[in-house]
């Protein structure tokens, strides 16, 4: 006996159930009529978007996602959907399954596995499910399970206990960089254990700092994938099975790593434009590799004509910079101009002129710049160029609806090294979570696609620009010893002791991990940005700001 | 048999293990030596403060913290302690409750009621305990219990079947108005239930947005309040007990809600200075009711030496206001100056002039303004000069070490009546959790302490003073409505029909959700703020940015 199964890796918004309803409704259709499918699985959560956060606390929504969940059963005849919904029963919340066919539910399974690390804090919300669920569907046994279930150990056996033959997985797994990889091949390894068929269906699309990567796929009894969807797309799939055995299919071939963190990001950008409702994204293009890598995904993401480029030089910006931002900005299309913040910036030095020269400088936790420990004046003049930028950057923003994309890279919010309401300001943060180093692999790739960043650019000595001759090495280990060191105290909580025996220099470790103490204030109120790394700062780094904690030992 | 048991209500540093262990030690001593104690308890996680956040996922926090229990028993001879700690066992974490007495560890309770709701996310980092821990000590047999514990049903009767016939409870509870009462409702009816004598420490201080209360209290068996602590002050105290009963001991009165709130306000603000190391603060004075009751609330916090005003006028601005502000500085004591920011706008308003002019206006999702849906120039104006605001006083905290205080309010962060990166800078918002009418009970509640704002300012009409003769309600409706209706949605979690069947006009409803679920990307830029409500801005609400939910039914 056949089973035609399809994957629908789809792209729902977060808390529009009527919309996501609608889109479950012609998936259906569409792998029914197209692709003579028997069954159609969707990911997690599908109803109401994962994560739809603390929207699941409101008893209208949970009302609304179960009323839809009821009636879609009515609405497509002729195939089985499984579907993710937030089941409320009495005063609990599950994270379930249902299985809908011919007008009824047949089947619901409550997710067992309730990831409450990292980014994810489902026991905030759900109750755990305490068994299998099996059901049969045209004399096949099929198991379903959730997301977490698979990778936490003895569920995929308990559902072949239960009778399973072939298990089904909705998924919404957040992308990092090496998630596909590591995630087949935990799966593959727990699913050859267990011997049993797995169709692993996962959501596609950003939300917020997450990317979804799609990448759905189905593994035989071996654990070998016979088929995989694309990355980064929705896409609708059917795999045939005989019986419990899947018919080898196309498998879409797995990115490498630095293609996959581009797509990532373009996404992102693509997704929270779109999803929001922006007429499209401005940024201040500085000549520098961080806004030019930035403008990049930003016309892959929108295209062009819905970028804008502003060009914002003080009496510290090179020619090089503005020769260098008019090329990127000629050579990828895009709409430029230039307003030169001089005149801004001389009038806060007058109105600040009087009471500056009364104050005694004191740079104690200063919520600004680190360049200057002992030199207040640069800091805070520095910090006034970065806002005046800020400030036309967000008008312009203000006046065209267009999102202002902050162009700022994980190893500057690492260390703080970034002015709050300057250089920050802006709605989205793309490369918040590319960290330095891969800022620059990021334009060397994307520069094989075709030449938009020039050489220059990737080639000189990094500098912000507030100052006389600045570049960042006077402020920090050059970022090729910075980068690694932040990982290892970010990502990866590594002691300062650790990271040293590792063969970092002890200065280094201890002024990176100084300035990551420091600076949690400051990143507490930048901007969402996109999620690419195993850590980013968001809701998988939560830190007190008041904190008395020194990663650093004191002697 | 009579046992002397200390309630040491302290207020420790998060993350500063070594300063906790020594302030454990010297209170400890103070109980022995002044008040005879046999026995000291501490607040929950006293170790390491509360809450830790993921400095709990650090190896050598866990480390220091687990040590410095250990070496803990050897530091104090002559009185048993009962301290908080995060217990490490294999790769398990407990919150766990250790008795130290006679140079070793002769108990350790596991917390069992793990919250993981609201401000909490103890399943992101602990392991529940299962079973109850009763000692023996001089005779009585005594049990251990952990904050929630006492909240769930079943606990307390647990340690009474185990043999207790007295409960210690080390708590960090956290206030909100009307918590306090609350708090001893739900404990006293529990014990009177059980018929166990409960002694209640909770630690006291503020961390970043949340504030601990104190109030440290003891209950007979039969649910009568024997004793009980101050709120919002330390206080080491010692209560006697014959046998396992407690004799009659003097009760600090429980304050008025409103003086509760107040000094909520000032400890939050004294604590955030203070364990920040910052020098003082600094905020802007426009002659409105906010800044007023936060340079009253500054002053109390910190001495009027330590807070400096800044006035800065536009010509929006009306002669009364300026003629309040210095009303208000002069009141108080405070240093005031005066920064007109007219050359700053003129200078924008000069650089945008072109552009703006070839601008077709659009505010689709403005990230800005609320007032002027459909007149966009007004909204980027009025922006702008509240972002030249933010940078002037931006630099002036930059230079001279002083926080800046943000003095926006709940019902502005609610409806986003507020300018990002304008007057929504700062790095502590003190009166972010506060309704607009409840600022208004306050500035009046602190003049009846000393006359320090001026009548006029209490009830003029609210302006946000950006354009000519601008008043909020033109914007909103009035916050006597706006108030309760924001509470009901944002706090309360009611749908749009229950809040309509509860009396408010259509209109109003829609209004105040829509602007509601639009600014949640605003809020989230914001700086962190003191916690006085049910719910506030933070970590006990997190929803998503990018969302198609609407409160407002579509038609």
């Amino acid at each position: 006996m056949t089973l035609k199964i399809a994957l629908a890796q789809t792209n729902f918004l977060v808390g529009d159930i009527a919309a996501n309803v609608d889109n479950i409704v012609k998936a259906a259709i569409h792998a029914r009529d197209e692709l003579g499918a028997d069954m159609v699985v969707f990911p997690e959560l599908a109803i109401t978007g994962y994560p739809a956060e603390d929207l699941l606390l409101r008893t209208d929504f949970i009302a609304a996602a179960n009323n839809a969940l009821y009636q879609l059963a009515d609405r497509v005849a002729g195939i089985a959907l499984i579907v993710g919904f937030p089941e409320r029963d009495g005063d609990k919340l599950y994270n379930s399954a249902a299985v809908l066919h011919q007008g009824a539910i047949t089947a619901c399974y409550r997710k067992r596995a309730l990831p409450n690390y990292g980014v994810f804090d489902e026991q905030r919300y759900f109750t755990a499910g305490n068994q299998p669920c099996v059901f049969e569907f045209n004399g096949t046994f099929i198991g379903l399970t959730i997301c977490e279930d698979v990778w936490r150990q003895g569920i995929i056996e308990d559902n072949k206990q239960a009778g399973a033959e072939l298990l089904l997985t909705l998924n919404a797994s957040p992308f990092n960089s090496g998630k596909i990889h590591q995630r087949e091949a935990v799966i593959c390894s727990q699913v050859k254990a267990v011997q049993i068929p797995l169709v692993y269906v996962n959501q596609v699309g950003g939300q917020d700092e997450l990317i979804f990567d799609g990448a759905s796929f189905v593994v035989d009894a071996d654990g070998d994938i016979v088929f995989r969807a694309a990355e980064f797309k929705e896409q609708i799939s059917v795999v045939e099975f005989d019986g419990n055995h899947p018919v080898k299919s196309t498998c879409a071939p797995l990115y490498a790593e630095i293609s996959s963190e581009y797509q990532a990001l373009v996404l992102g950008i693509k997704d929270y434009v779109r999803k929001n409702g922006f007429q499209g994204a401005i940024l201040g293009l500085s000549g520098g590799i961080d806004s030019a890598l930035v403008l990049a995904l930003a016309v892959d993401a929108l295209g062009a004509d819905k970028v804008e480029a502003v060009l914002l030089p003080s009496r510290y910006t090179q020619d090089m910079s503005n020769e260098d931002a008019i090329l990127e900005a000629e050579a990828l299309g895009v709409h430029h101009h230039t307003i030169p913040i001089e005149p801004a910036v001389n009038a806060f030095t007058g109105m600040l002129a009087d009471i500056f020269s009364a104050t005694a400088p004191c740079v104690t936790l200063s919520p600004a710049s680190i360049q200057s420990a002992g030199s207040a004046k640069d800091a805070t003049e520095e910090n006034i160029q970065a806002r005046c930028r800020g400030v036309v950057l967000m008008a312009l923003s203000n006046k065209q609806g267009k999102l202002l994309l902050t162009t700022g890279n994980k190893s500057e919010m690492s260390v703080g090294y970034a002015t709050l309401y300057g250089d920050m300001s802006g709605g989205f943060a793309p490369i918040k979570d590319v960290p330095k180093m891969l800022v620059y692999q990021l334009a060397r790739y994307r520069n094989t696609l075709s030449e938009v960043i020039p050489e220059r650019v990737i080639i000189r000595p990094p500098s912000a620009e507030l100052a006389p001759n600045q570049i960042d090495q006077d402020s920090l280990p050059p970022y090729d010893v910075l980068d690694p060191i932040l990982e290892r105290y970010v990502e990866l909580d590594q002691t300062f002791e650790q990271i040293i025996a590792a063969g970092f220099k002890t200065e280094d470790v201890a002024r990176a991990i100084t300035l990551v103490d420091k600076n949690e204030y400051k990143r507490r109120q930048s901007p969402p940005g996109i999620r690419i790394t195993g850590r980013a700062f968001g809701r998988d780094r939560r830190y007190p700001i008041t904190s008395g904690y020194k990663g650093v030992p004191i002697k």
